[in-house]
């Protein structure tokens, strides 16, 4: 991997898949330029807005290979890892950094519960081994009300200090500020991204790296110079007209509402598509979502369309 | 598969791995093969016990070669194909079909958490149609501590109903033995098996098809003579037997416990290995164990060492 650090605004890419369920790689290579080229610092590619866990490895390792070789800058990409089994974490994680990807987002082993620092411990450097120190960039991947196993504090702080050269950040989705925060306090150079472009505002304040956020799929424009703008007054509209699309989109099931807002934006109704468990909105849902999109800046987000 | 319905006492049986944590299939078959002759009327392969989440596809479809080249009854087995991967659970399922076990037994997809009916319905039944519903044998993992995502009743109930030559039982791990005993009761002719041998004493009365268990590991010849003499007064004590056996393994983490006691009575000590998460017994927790089953019928449970 390179040696840049990722910073910034980063949008957990959503993955457009075919009708078979297979991911249309060259559909997702598009997205990741367009949100490259239109505010976005970086990419994570294939996190939970990417639906990556409902892929095989196989399908993770193909996506993995287009982006590579399609000529994006490949230092300002985090690629999703995480696996329930440790061979996957291994091989998955390998493969990001072997193609040269600045960072590998890890889950933690997501079946099992009531894991404790030593079996977490365990797990994470069982990967690092695995795949090898050399030139390893993980980010770990926080998200306890999906994974059901927290990274506490406790087990960053050990992980960070064991292996200062390879876990670089943490991805926070938690949405406990506080925990960002602390981490961020505690842990100096070490590079926390909330989940929410809302906190980048406070971004400066509490020592976050950026934010990694599902909504800017959609908001990116505005997310951007929500960032590069901070401390400006058109900075702090941007962000508040990010944030009021991003509130809109959290009112139905988030990643069916940032791909019907795609497809809705793009006109390429194939952007709709989820792999289950994911499913389409409900008539109702849809409802409720335009609606709250209709108060927004929603309608002027056509940079999806170029 | 075949025709015939897995009933009594199944062995979640405990898969023995190498020092490089690949499944150790010699160790694997024979331990099968042992549970089957001392008392199991099934085998669970790798279930949670059998940590198969732990295992990538390719490890999983080697234990399931392996154990299906074995010469042993492939209509006593009911293997775990539940992958967080739609493409997973597809390819494991249809390789338990193919391979002629008599059940697949499913897990939910278990990353994304808030699961309704429509995406949980919706999941099974693209496994059924990707696997091809043709001699597919289902059977409904509810574990919602660890998967995150219950099979509610109603779920279970639609699924029975608008596939009923395709969903034939249920596991239920949650340990709520009035869930088990409400769709043995909605649901004639749907197998439902509690997770414990304890329920096997009440099993008759509330409509269940035997038990899958992790414990039966151990105590294999006490639960299986509780389960064929279960009018008796030798049932009732072995049933009472099984039990403090089982309650003894569950006083500290489970799958450990089973790999200790499996290490111990057979002397081969490479049966504790775990892989991560999961972790060796600390020495306390240890010690709680030998304490705890010291006062049971542990030690006579020679038949491991066969």
């Amino acid at each position: 991997m390179t040696s840049s650090r990722l910073t910034g605004v980063i949008a957990a890419a959503a993955t457009p898949i075919r009708e078979d369920r297979s991911i249309d790689l060259e559909k997702l290579v598009a997205h990741c330029r367009r949100l490259l080229d239109n505010g976005c610092d970086g990419i994570n590619l294939l996190g939970t807005t990417g639906e990556a866990t409902s892929f095989s490895v196989e399908q993770r390792l193909e996506a993995m290979a287009a982006v590579a070789r399609s000529g994006l800058p490949l230092d300002r990409f985090m690629v999703g890892t995480g696996a329930a089994a440790l061979a996957d974490a291994i091989r998955l994680t390998a493969a990001a950094r072997d193609h040269g990807f600045a960072g590998a987002l890890l889950l933690p082993p997501f079946y099992y519960k009531g894991i404790d620092r030593d079996g977490l411990v365990g797990y994470v450097e069982a990967v690092i081994a695995g795949a090898g120190p050399n030139g390893l960039r993980l980010y770990l991947y926080h998200f306890p009300q999906l994974s059901g196993v927290p990274y506490t504090a406790d087990v960053v702080e050990h992980l960070r200090r064991a292996h200062p050269g390879q876990v670089l950040g943490l991805k926070d989705s938690s949405g406990d500020l506080d925990y960002s925060a602390d981490l961020a306090r505690r842990l100096p150079g070490f590079a926390v991204f909330p989940s929410s472009e809302a906190s980048l505002g406070r971004a400066d304040e509490l020592g976050f790296a950026g934010c990694i956020s599902a909504t800017v799929n959609v908001n990116a424009p505005l997310a951007g110079r929500a960032w590069r703008e901070r401390r400006t007054k058109a900075g702090s509209a941007a962000l508040e007209a990010a944030g009021a699309v991003r509130e809109a989109l959290g009112k139905v099931p988030l990643v069916a509402a940032v791909k019907w807002a795609l497809a809705t934006l793009s006109g390429d109704d194939g952007w709709r598509r989820l792999v289950p468990p994911l499913r389409l909105l409900l008539p109702a849902e849809q409802q409720t979502l335009e609606r709250a999109l209709a108060e927004t800046a929603f309608a002027e987000l056509n940079w999806v369309r170029q």
